[in-house]
């Protein structure tokens, strides 16, 4: 079955709405299929192509959500260009009806679905040092309890795939509760969307995988939304020096507004290593935190050594797509470094993206400058297009085309 | 210059002797050069010589003292097989005579000195996180601060290098004060000594590196002291689980007396590999905290696998003669799991040292099965070719033969 689109979707001002304007239920209380529009990935590489899809009533432990407005994160690209197809990501929506057993979330809620699941009782869940749930492990084709989906293509019936427990390139899509967050209305729909994804992963991995402290260096290599949400994240715990290293120079006027205080080009340095640089940066030292937000082995090897002994930590957030592994002096590790990962910057999402939420609405985290692009529904192919060349960090994706022409 | 003899010396029940008894001074108060008996290396892989030395009177922050007793350790074999030789370690002694500005200990007092130094005001160690002074950073041959050496031939006045900055295998050595540690004259030498390196290490790596949980599951990969140290680690900070791994099945036995409470002898399981069977035993998880004591980037790798996904912790303990670098699956490390290094176990000398001595009195801490033989000074090269065969755990070695008789 081809893969059903994905994205992140948006929570919306939905508080006028009265949930029997939301929910499509028939008059006995039952949920009934809706027929709708979905991007679907038929073929690796290929655009998107927009067919009417139906989108079958939640199930227990499930919600359906009418999708706000979406994003897109690299992971979709990466996988769009692989062989097995999928694409995802971060939506803002709305719940329309519930399933039995779910008492979390009511219709009418504005909601985050989130990739990772947050059942709330399993040993990882239960753990403050685990954010990936063990109950419902991450699955990317099908619902998570019973392996199966809520997708079909209208015209055929043929089932299609989810993507990562979210599917939002579609004006409805069904996800389990354990993968929803509930935020308030307060936050706009386009706000709460980068919530779900990217610049959670970075603002995530500052605080909670790497626990910034006050006063630090920071080096961040790569500065995609991710990179410089890590920034955001450093500057929100006091790091007083914020290293981004980057191929593209236009990246250290975004990167400004961002939190970054230095910046270091590969291409600018002539013979000397990145690392090499940041230790004459600090006095020979390296740096206290060292970010890989690009996905590439040699990267991450590099980032290591430019991580200061006793202490130095480095954080991989990149997804490498061949799979190498990363290579690690073993004399150098043993010098008081380390080297960790996550999914999601470590992120619970359940518990922490209310929180980022509420930071956002105070401006302590700043998210206006991450939203580059914005565009309709109809246009999603060139949201494809302007993240697979750099040429955006986050645009937003409209559903009902209403935003269209806001963006830059 | 060949490499002085090193070795851990011991702390001594020293209260009954008077501190005329204990320096050898100028009647103007200025302490003499002295000679005595030491344990040279002249050639890798060559038996220690025994030679009359010359030890120079301590200069400003430096204490010479009397090596009371000493043990050694893998590393000891390790660079004693390099071409650069040296030998060190792990003794326990009496504060002989004392340099300008040394205020922090006096004649008479029993010290244990210890490879890292701690000077107490560099930023490292004003910091929890980092056991590596860096105001006198790791240095093998010379004393710290101006370079220079303690030691010489008596019959010739060859300068002779230190080793590790505690050159311990001589019955006068010759220390920073930053390398000092005074513990109380309450515990035997013999146990002193062996906080000051291997025990030391494999303690402080389940204590302060991994910090284990109570009610974790730990996985020791290597038996020998350092491995059995972090049982004792893991066993005092809760672990309900510590699997021991290693192709010595005689390893078991001792390791039940210290806290092993499964075994995986790799010769043993067929087709796995340990990582597997470590999965199979923990119900599919892993290990929540993996520890590699044994110098291998291959056993390194396994130990990696065999950590939890979510939050599982891989400390390396072990050095890599070859210097190979660790491999690591990026995909895998992005689960939640980390590989973190250190030296000393994350010990800071004269914080945590006490500490650890506390806890030996207590009876918390249990180092009598640590000590499976002892000897004389004489016999040093037995010491030697027992712990490069595997054929004990610490050998302690009585400069004065009193106790050659007691071991095993």
């Amino acid at each position: 079955m081809p893969y059903a689109s994905s994205g992140h979707p948006v929570a919306s001002e939905t508080k006028s709405e009265s949930s029997s304007d939301l929910t499509l239920m028939e008059p006995n209380g039952i949920a009934r299929p809706i027929r709708c529009k979905a991007a679907v990935c038929k073929a690796a590489g290929e655009p998107l192509e927009t067919v009417e899809v139906e989108v079958a009533p939640p199930r227990a432990h499930e919600v359906r959500i009418r999708v706000v407005c979406t994003s897109l994160c690299h992971t979709d690209i990466t996988f769009w260009r692989m062989k097995k197809l999928r694409h995802q990501h971060a939506p803002a929506s709305v719940v329309e009806s519930v399933g039995e057993d779910v008492e979390e979330v009511a219709v009418g809620d504005t909601v985050v679905p989130v990739f990772l699941a947050q059942c709330g009782e399993c040993a990882d869940c239960l753990s403050a040092r685990s954010n990936l749930c063990s109950a419902l492990p991450h699955r990317t084709g099908l619902m998570p309890r019973d392996g199966t989906t809520r997708f079909s293509l209208a015209a055929t019936g043929e089932p299609i795939h989810h993507f990562l427990s979210v599917s939002s390139f579609a004006e409805y899509t069904v996800v389990d509760v354990a993968h929803v967050v509930r935020v308030g209305g307060a936050l706009p729909p386009e706000k709460a969307c980068l919530l779900s994804c990217g610049v959670a992963t970075g603002v995530g991995a500052a605080w909670k995988v790497a626990a910034v402290e006050p006063g630090s260096t920071v080096a961040i290599f790569g500065l995609g939304a991710v990179g410089l949400a890590v920034a955001q994240g450093s500057k929100m715990r006091g790091a007083t020096r914020i290293i981004g290293v980057d191929l593209n120079p236009d990246k250290f006027e975004i990167g400004k507004k961002l939190g970054i205080t230095d910046f270091v080009n590969p291409n600018g340095i002539g013979e000397q290593t990145v690392s090499e640089v940041i230790k004459e940066m600090t006095s020979g030292a390296g740096a206290d935190y060292c970010f890989e937000c690009i996905g590439s082995v040699s990267v991450m090897a590099e980032a290591f050594k430019s991580s200061r002994m006793g202490w130095g930590k480095t954080v991989v957030l990149g997804v490498d797509g061949s799979a190498a592994p990363i290579s690690i002096p073993s004399f150098d590790i043993m010098r008081g470094r380390s080297v960790v990962g996550s999914y999601l910057g470590g992120i619970k999402p359940k518990d922490d993206i209310p929180v980022l939420a509420h930071k956002c609405l105070d401006k302590e985290l700043e998210l206006d400058e991450f939203i580059t692009h914005q565009m309709g529904f109809d246009d999603i192919n060139s949201a494809f297009d302007l993240l697979a060349r750099g040429k955006c960090l986050r645009c937003i994706i409209w559903m009902d085309g209403a935003k269209q022409g806001n963006g830059a």
